[in-house]
């Protein structure tokens, strides 16, 4: 994704931090291949939002290692670092991150953004449109790219309140058909029941398992994959959740994509799908696709050129070549000189 | 709801444990009217389950005032204990209690329920049917009393799993469509947003605001009587989710519910409504009358005579006469001699 030939042959660092770890990419500037590293250390969160100085002591190792091995030296051109939670969580780190990293690696451009625009940049980069971020949550982001446009960020309310159509809200419509069936209610799934026993045990014992567990929504999309397969073997209930799920993302697509004949969008307006819930394949894509076709009849679905971690690439190689075309809020993304 | 005239002139006591405290009810079994005392302490729940000492605690000094008060000496003729969550938390409970109440009460005959049994036994005493008891979560619960046939127990997996239609299922699906209002998704309702930012505040901040807190279930349900009052106003959304709710409370009702022509069933079964959920009024109640009406065409929906506390004193007076009807099974309803 990233121009390596754009950014005036000086290295730039893209950062993905997310509940898996941390992974730095470097661009080197020289046109050679684009080298990543990556830490399977969470950096943790407290109350106010992510430690900074923990997420400064897992990328600068990592980013002098990069630029040792490209035989680079520093200073990098221009830094992004992605971040769940970016948009609420990010005090500490706007107060830290930009003196360290033009101390440490001579960066004098740090861009600070949410995962979901680092999401969008790395599947659509600087196009119009709209991305569906789907893992365990699920948010979208759209953008006409017109001046003072913004981003309609849609959804990526949380399990309780949101997240409609993500792994734990496919997950938990499969073990509440799962119960259903227990129980003789209408609306319940043999085959889910039985899947949900596969995988948590004796399902009157789940509650006591799922509830006191700080990663319940995890648990939940745990699930998800489980219902795609049911569904795959034409189980009713299980193509139906999946059915649900892709309404509601195709719904959070089209609240977030440019409308059409809206100032500066284009007659087709590209829509991509990206994390690590479409991977359970056409049992969901297919409903997707369909649905899209219905609620969005102008778009385009394109795949998703690549992931967020080349999205923050491709967001400081436009940082440093002065051309960076995505909406700057101060909020879902964030430039500091 | 308890006969202070069939269980030998002898006091008997219930007990009613749950989130709000715990209540003590005394028939003197002289004819006199039940007293009745309230703590507004909840018991503690620790993981293994209730905290047993805790409970005996509180329920021992509110007994001793009101056989004080009714100028009744003991020994007591039974005590029943109905608590939430007691099918799986009873364990320390069934070890202590019974010696406790023995020496301190002289009550040879102890009771430990569920409080879906002793709302059952509330509302619809030693009749067969099915009893719905629902506030922030949802259980329902019915039985034919023919020997061997014991409770079936229908939801109540909580609100990640299920209790669908309870308060926690409505106010959630209220704030979702609130927030699709906000997003400019699809299914929201203006009137809802309103009610949700007066209520919460901005509704960009409810996430931070709802999911650090313990009592996640009972800040959803805290939302229902809004969404009954958007529904009472003719706001569509609203009385969408109130109708489906509906049809989750009549389906639970029909799943627990004594099938006709089953051994010992009559043609005609009783289903009562109870808990605090049902306050809401008409927006909730004509449509479960109306999904009970199709789900359940046999069923009368008769109204609750009593509410969990009463239950507890009728299994308790059913215990000290001899003439317990309702199912034993060692789980839900477990008697100690």
């Amino acid at each position: 994704m990233a121009d390596a030939t754009g950014h005036g042959g000086r290295p730039v660092l893209g950062v993905d931090s997310g509940g898996s770890g941390v992974r730095v990419a470097l661009d080197a500037g020289d046109g050679g291949p684009v080298r990543v590293r990556t830490s399977t250390v969470p950096v943790a969160t407290a109350g106010r939002g992510m430690d900074a100085r923990g997420l400064l002591g897992q990328v600068l190792p990592l980013a002098r290692e990069l630029l040792a091995e490209s035989g680079t030296a520093a200073p990098c051109a221009a830094v992004c670092v992605g971040a769940s939670g970016m948009a609420t969580l990010g005090e500490e780190l706007r107060a830290l991150l930009p003196d360290a990293l033009h101390r440490e690696l001579g960066a004098p451009l740090l861009a600070l953004a949410s995962d979901a625009v680092t999401a969008y940049a790395g599947a659509l980069g600087a196009r119009p449109g709209a991305v569906v971020a789907a893992g365990t949550g699920l948010v979208a982001l759209g953008t006409d790219l017109t001046p003072g446009g913004g981003w309609r960020r849609v959804d990526g309310w949380g399990h309780l309140l949101g997240d409609c159509g993500s792994g734990a809200w496919i997950g938990r419509a499969g073990l509440e058909a799962a119960l259903r069936a227990y129980d003789g209610r209408t609306g319940g799934s043999a085959a889910l029941l039985e899947r949900a026993e596969a995988l948590f045990g004796p399902v009157a014992g789940l509650p006591a398992r799922l509830y006191p567990r700080p990663d319940r929504p995890a648990v939940l999309a745990s699930f998800a994959p489980e219902v795609a397969r049911c569904a795959a073997a034409h189980d009713p209930v299980a193509a139906g959740v999946l059915r649900a799920a892709a309404g509601h993302i195709a719904g959070a697509a089209a609240a977030a994509c440019p409308r059409r004949g809206s100032k500066g969008s284009h007659d087709v307006a590209d829509v991509a799908l990206t994390g690590g819930l479409f991977r359970v394949g056409e049992p969901l894509l297919g409903p997707v696709r369909e649905e899209l076709r219905k609620q969005l009849p102008y778009a385009r679905c394109v795949p998703a050129a690549g992931d967020p971690l080349d999205g923050a690439l491709h967001v400081a190689a436009a940082l440093a070549a002065g051309r960076l075309a995505l909406p700057v809020d101060g909020t879902l993304l964030c430039v500091v000189r």
